[in-house]
């Protein structure tokens, strides 16, 4: 029996794209082999990628001069690639609201050193909001301002991005990309770790201003270069990329615009979101602790307020094929993550998995 | 019909592991979830990670104070990594024997300058031999040796490898690892990008001796310090690691070790490579231009010396099911990859076409 899977990632990914990998696995398009097997350079593969971008492109709204590229080394990579590749002037601004946004920082402060700034931060209060973006005294030389679009651990997101001017703005959109409708043309870069929202784990999307990554600096690995995957031709194939991951990254692309796009998976997103916060919202047991503002629609975390009782309910839980719902170490507790590839119906049988389970353990 | 595929990277897998994968691809070990969904703090995933590296320390006997890791970005990433964590007096030495050698050699320029020095090259005549190991004059105070162990383009192996003292000998063994008896203990860092003889493409192994690797530079990336993914209880769970790369390379590995090991698939692939060079040099038509003593028994080039025939010939393989026999466009004419997973029945069905195609072209 298939699970209901919310773990927060790795994560579930659409049964019908499993089924047409497992069915094609061993034979790639009549060719006789895997697609794990075929050369990046072969015909097939390259317009596998092709398609992935375009559909990216088209789902995205990204504007022409934006590179599109599929890179390795997740989102932690980025955090080096992001100052290697714009940290002209040693000067970057970062907004810390979670584990991973201070990561970011702490990358940054390799190369920046003071001149890498955590202009606000939310940790006064374990990362259970977001700063007032109006409000934050952004620096004007910066190289960039970098922030964590939606915080997979804490289930906090940006509903608003701040104006920046012409400093360029940053985004770790690894947790929600995909899920809700953004422009694209506010940003200088976004980067995307893609075992949440788009493919297994090993690919990581990267959106980029192409004026923005023309000059990396001096001492960037070529591989961390983003222009090094922008060349003429090269097209994320400089070297050999994660083939798999790309391949069922563009199966779920192409599924998300058989379903309509950005635009209705935000509907459907908001609308998951809504049955859950609502039940936790009415519930005499369990509780969300995030300002109701910027709760995430991806990332649900909650608790009972006894220890025990949430080691029972993600025991039960589990028995009953509702699967992992054991929150972050960092928070405790529960969380449910709902990725685009979590059915409405998942969520409806965590709701009344929960409901029995306040009901029993009143 | 399953094609005999000869090349070069990504690679072909052995049959019974992508059965095998493809059997439990929407259910993994009974979760009710695919493999690439799972968590990679699972236990499930966490035991398949330590058994891939404990099978890859059994096959290769590593000694116990290396670490072995499984990394991204393939051995360009490498390339970087290695001034990055061993380059402490901004001097290396590289012997260039073929396109990336070379690469990595311009890498190490990045971060040592005139301190990277090429010692030893075969480019004048255009990578067909291994320099004399034993001729070149190595810089004492180096702080590695860096060499490509097989020339995946060039069809050229180390048939030895230098002594160089107290300077650690560091190879990329991104076409052969696995293929041949190697000695550890004398190298101070073994990379391999995995996609030819390995696992899907998306994992890079890292076998390096944890004494040398403990202070890399300051300006080293956090995801390609390799001391990161060797901490307590890290095991290169960092971050999201490539999972299904992985877990293909553990059902590899584990294949490896039901078929004797690394002596055995030793004494085929000399066999395999065997048959195949012995009908060139027999034939009338086809040559092979490395010299003997350095042929590689991994990867095979060879031409019948007439561009249009050449064409003819890959075509008409392509036909018979025999594929990917197209040579680099560095080297022109035919390469056939001949890893662990090419089975004896594809190189001597090659041999057969070889020998119907020479005598239809006389």
């Amino acid at each position: 029996m298939r699970a209901y899977n919310f773990a927060a990632g790795p994560s579930t990914l659409p049964l019908e794209v499993l089924e047409e990998a497992q069915k094609e696995l061993l034979d790639f398009q009549g060719t006789g082999m895997s697609v794990t097997e075929i050369s990046h350079r072969n015909k097939k593969f390259m317009a596998v990628v092709e398609e992935a971008e375009a559909s990216l492109r088209s789902l995205m709204n990204i504007p022409d001069d934006y590179a599109v590229l599929f890179v390795q080394g997740g989102a932690s990579q980025q955090f080096a690639a992001v100052p290697l590749n714009l940290m002209h002037h040693g000067k970057a601004d970062y907004i810390v609201t979670g584990n991973f946004a201070k990561k970011a920082y702490e990358e940054g402060v390799i190369y920046g050193g003071d001149g890498a700034k955590c202009v606000a931060s939310s940790a006064d209060k374990n990362y259970t909001y977001i700063p007032d973006v109006d409000k934050i005294a952004f620096n004007a030389d910066a190289d960039y301002v970098h922030l964590t679009s939606n915080n997979t651990i804490f289930g906090t997101r940006f509903v608003r991005f701040p104006e920046t001017g012409n400093v360029p703005l940053v985004a770790d959109m690894s947790s929600d990309i995909l899920s809700r409708e953004v422009d694209v043309s506010r940003f200088g870069v976004i980067y995307a770790g893609a075992q949440k929202n788009v493919a297994p784990a090993g690919v990581t999307i990267v959106i980029a201003k192409r004026s923005l990554i023309r000059d990396p600096l001096k001492i960037c690995p070529t591989m961390l270069k983003w222009k090094t995957q922008d060349k003429e031709g090269a097209h994320s194939l400089y070297n050999t990329p994660p083939c798999f991951s790309i391949y069922i990254a563009n199966l779920v692309l192409r599924r998300l615009i058989r379903l309509g796009g950005i635009k209705e998976m935000e509907k459907v997103n908001e609308y998951k979101a809504g049955l859950l916060y609502d039940f936790i919202d009415n519930s005499s047991l369990f509780r969300n602790y995030v300002e109701k503002k910027y709760r995430s629609i991806m990332n649900v975390p909650f608790v009972t307020g006894s220890e025990e009782l949430d080691a029972k309910f993600v025991k039960e839980a589990t028995a009953a094929g509702l699967v992992s719902l054991k929150g972050h170490r960092l928070v405790g507790g529960m969380r449910a993550s709902i990725y685009n590839a979590m059915p409405v119906e998942g969520v409806k049988a965590l709701i009344e998995f929960m409901k029995k389970f306040e009901t029993e353990n009143k």
